[in-house]
């Protein structure tokens, strides 16, 4: 097998990818651009959610048919996993996906309704990769490796030619980094295009591998991992990535959990388009200045959007309180009748809404004739939380 | 002023818009398809984040250069608000737009953000609009109206045009109706070139005012309208679009609240889009079965994306809830230490997450001695609650 990746390579992935991907949208955002102009090539908007269907299509086409015939293996927490189950469904292969048994159900479920035969392995990643490994062995079967492998980053890299026919005048591209595959193909069909332009990766600083493997000039493995962009979530880099990654990709940059929420609210707010965590990290490194980017066409690579619905309720719940549109008081009352509708009053006065109400005794702040009142309220903004707080305490409430 | 509307003005419109307007893109959505083809033209993804931009832009351009001089006023609680905002700032035109003092404050915000002078006008919608009529009077200035204009329709009609190009096989198309501005010209230009397709139109059942306009054969006005689909709680159609309606749409059919929401919380998970009420009822619409669409090629408008963050979260909330991912067990509990350990083992053993605790004495059908333990689990489908409910019903607790 050849090991090289080349331009010839991409230029063919792109090709055998025409009927199977979608050459996704670049948007340009008026909200996020000021500083620099900012484009957001769209990938969460790619067939299963993410970019991952690219360089799993690519890599299981060129297999031999005797290979083909054999069926295909692979371990994946989530996007890979629907993209090889895509990919094998398209060519009538048989595919066993292993999943580790905390995975989430929505990805378990869109795995299967691809035709997939989902095997769930106790354990973390580590595990269902130990197991889908001695699977291949069994059933002489072909390993799709989620990132280091040249077809598979050749895959990715058809993203790159995508941007510069989009946007022939782009200056950077801004790329979330797990294992490095996407962020290697792309930088080089960037730049083998256009070698001025910038290649810069993103992790999540809680699972940095890439960046510490780039800082130690040697590849690190993590211990844990721990953010929610678990689609990012790799301990250790691969070997073609991490040495395509030195010598194409300009530098990586890391982002905190936090910083991710908030890129993900925007994204929300201001472009209408959901992002899992590991799809935001690009737009988090932009909106947080990680990278010197004033002045330049950036285009913001938004990877995926296969976010589960709980976590994308906690991370929403959490923007409104950071950004004062939720509040919670606390109001030491005397236990005589009438308090509530007073607090009441004020609160719809001031214009906002009570979202939930809780009484209870054991404040040991508080007087034994006395209670807490816990108030849920939306509001405007921190100007208007501040207003009622106001009111409340010139009326002589006391809030603690 | 010509007041008819003609293909030729829908082609005017569309090279006026050349560099204002986005070509949204047409994603075809396999996890909605099944029975038909369906795919999504991609309003909210609009500059804006809606279709309205089109039309006002269109409007304001067609304007002689004394009117422009005059400035713009308008009215509007949301989106066209906006649209006519920035079509006057790109022209270097005076806008004042009169709102709601209950608008969103983010539309609020969003409005200012693109130059124009905002009016808050105590009351309602009605209000508003009345105050804008005196406004304009005063001001000599020119009115946009939201819909009932020829080179507004023509200018949201632009989005037939694009369809044809995008998808030529296209059957039928799903579009939301509020005024009947956009589905006017979408019907018109659609039908102009392909006579054979079909254009359905879609309302919130508590703001029916096109849909009873339809079925009794004359505009209706609506004493209230309640949907929180803002974008189209219009309570009297316009004359032109009524006429235009009566001419080339098919059926208008409506789609009730809970619909909605999960149409919202659907393009969420299967689409990573974002759309807002008035912009999803046409997706309700094709979720539940409400136009015979059978074998059939089917564009559904989503038509805006610009729902205020408090709402949205409580529609995920909800749509958490009615899918079996979130729920609320109120536990009777004798207080006595260690209740809540063996009742927090019990449901992490069964895999689901504990969220929000709360007690609380006050249940008259529990004994004094006891409490009543409310928590918010978060989990996987209906049968994990059923699993958490019954294993704890087995040790002895008591669900209340």
């Amino acid at each position: 097998m050849n090991n090289q990746l080349s331009l010839d390579r991409i230029y063919q992935a792109a090709f055998a990818l025409k009927d199977v991907a979608r050459k996704t949208d670049l948007i340009y955002s008026p909200h996020f651009s000021g500083k620099n102009q900012v484009y957001f090539k769209t990938e969460n908007l790619q067939v299963t959610g993410s970019f991952k269907l690219r360089g799993a299509y690519f890599k299981i086409s060129k297999l031999t048919e005797e290979e083909k015939a054999a069926g295909i293996v692979a371990c994946s927490a989530g996007n890979h996993a629907q993209g090889v189950a895509l990919s094998a469904q398209r060519m009538g292969l048989k595919a066993i996906i292993c999943m580790p048994d905390g995975a989430p159900i929505s990805k378990v479920e869109a795995t299967k309704s691809y035709g997939a035969e989902v095997r769930l392995v106790k354990g973390a990643y580590d595990d269902a990769y130990a197991y889908a490994c001695k699977l291949q062995d069994e059933e002489h079967a072909s390993f799709i490796h989620p990132f280091d492998d040249p077809d598979v980053i050749a895959g990715q890299g058809t993203i790159g030619l995508e941007i510069l026919d989009q946007l022939k005048d782009v200056d950077a591209i801004v790329v979330p980094v797990g294992g490095g595959g996407l962020v290697s193909g792309i930088a080089y069909a960037a730049k083998s295009l256009k070698p001025e332009i910038k290649v810069y990766g993103v992790q999540a600083r809680e699972a940095a591998s890439m960046a510490d493997s780039l800082k130690y000039d040697e590849q690190v493995t993590l211990s844990t991992v721990n953010t929610f962009a678990d689609g990012i979530a790799v301990k250790h880099p691969g070997d073609l990535t991490f040495s395509l990654i030195k010598d194409y990709v300009d530098d990586i940059v890391t982002v905190s959990e936090d910083e991710i929420a908030a890129a993900i609210l925007a994204l929300i707010e201001k472009q209408k388009l959901i992002a899992e965590g590991a799809g935001a990290v690009s737009v988090a490194a932009v909106m947080f200045d990680k990278i010197p980017l004033e002045g330049k066409n950036v285009v913001c690579l938004v990877s995926g959007g296969n976010i589960d619905v709980n976590i994308l309720s906690r991370v929403i719940t959490r923007g409104l309180v950071t950004s004062g549109r939720n509040a919670t008081l606390n109001i030491a009352l005397e236990d005589k009748p009438g308090q509530l509708v007073d607090v009441a009053t004020i609160i719809a006065s001031c214009g906002a809404n009570v979202t939930g109400v809780h009484y209870g005794h054991s404040d040991p702040n508080t007087a034994v004739t006395s209670c807490v009142l816990m108030l849920d309220i939306e509001t405007r903004d921190f100007a208007q939380i501040e207003e009622i707080r106001k009111t409340l305490t010139d009326q002589g409430f006391r809030l603690c």
